[in-house]
């Protein structure tokens, strides 16, 4: 598949089959992932992969309930990997604070992108998750509080397709040129 | 090219060529970014293509020097692409004020990879900056003073190879299980 397919393959599932994901391909895209570049080569991220179905039932009901209830669609998901925001290295943290900016952020949306288009290509549906109760979370994985959780990424295989055409902006309207 | 061998492929490219670089390839990388998923979609990207050569020159001159210096290499792209973070829509920021997280640099981490991506597949090479002065590139630019440029990415024909093996974490060392 090209690339730009691959692109446009990639969608939003909110609804998934009970079927189970294998271990093999859950470790492909963790392979994918692993590979992302990210600034100063910090790698600042640490993928819990949760297929346990108490696990996931505790997270469904204390962290996608109440003004989180937007996200309950995740409760169908056979697989979720909650992804730790890492500490980026000592010299990026010092770039970033010179630049204002948190690098170890752009790193993980590199590095979730990269395990969810793999996921795409062995035919698995994903949603990203910004939307949770953090706290509880952190609480039921025994998360430190120091740490950040900002990305959650469901998966499975999809019981919906992808509704047709996606709303971008033209390239016109994102681009200027010199 | 399986997904894998597009991500393996890419490194970071620090001496170009001058062989100039085609609008249709630049064309499709800016459509492969264009596809990037973003927070509530807020798409929160402009990306601006810098080929003429006194603007290069120019950021070279003042933006990649100094204490940016480190970024010297730049000055061998015959390709800018200086990304500015937009900001993400009103219900993201809202999301994101209560979470304690700025999606819109996940956003720019997905949508850059993409075009980063894209790019490699066509056979060029690319590299992530975020060490530049960056008020000299919005003052060369235009760019208004509240406006973020938290990227650039420099793209051409490599002249050089990507050293081999990149040194990452095992997925032992990224990963939990449940």
């Amino acid at each position: 598949m090209r690339f730009i397919e691959l692109v446009k393959k990639r969608c939003s599932v909110r609804k998934y089959l009970s079927r189970a994901v294998s271990m093999e391909v859950i470790n492909k895209c963790l392979e994918a992932a692993r590979f992302a570049p990210s600034a100063c080569n910090s790698q600042p991220w640490t993928f819990i992969v949760i297929d346990d179905e108490k696990t996931r039932n505790k997270l469904a009901e204390r962290a996608f309930s109440g003004i989180y209830s937007l996200s309950s669609f995740a409760k169908t998901a056979p697989v979720y990997i909650v992804v730790v925001t890492q500490q980026s290295s000592y010299a990026a943290r010092l770039g970033g604070y010179f630049k204002g900016v948190q690098y170890s952020l752009i790193d993980i949306g590199i590095a979730c992108e990269h395990f969810i288009l793999q996921a795409t290509e062995e035919g698995l549906g994903t949603c990203w998750l910004g939307w949770f109760n953090e706290k509880k979370v952190k609480e039921i994985l025994g998360i430190s509080g120091g740490k950040k959780v900002d990305v959650i990424i469901t998966m499975g295989y999809a019981d919906t397709s992808c509704l047709p055409g996606k709303k971008r902006k033209s390239i016109k309207e994102i681009s200027r040129f010199y």
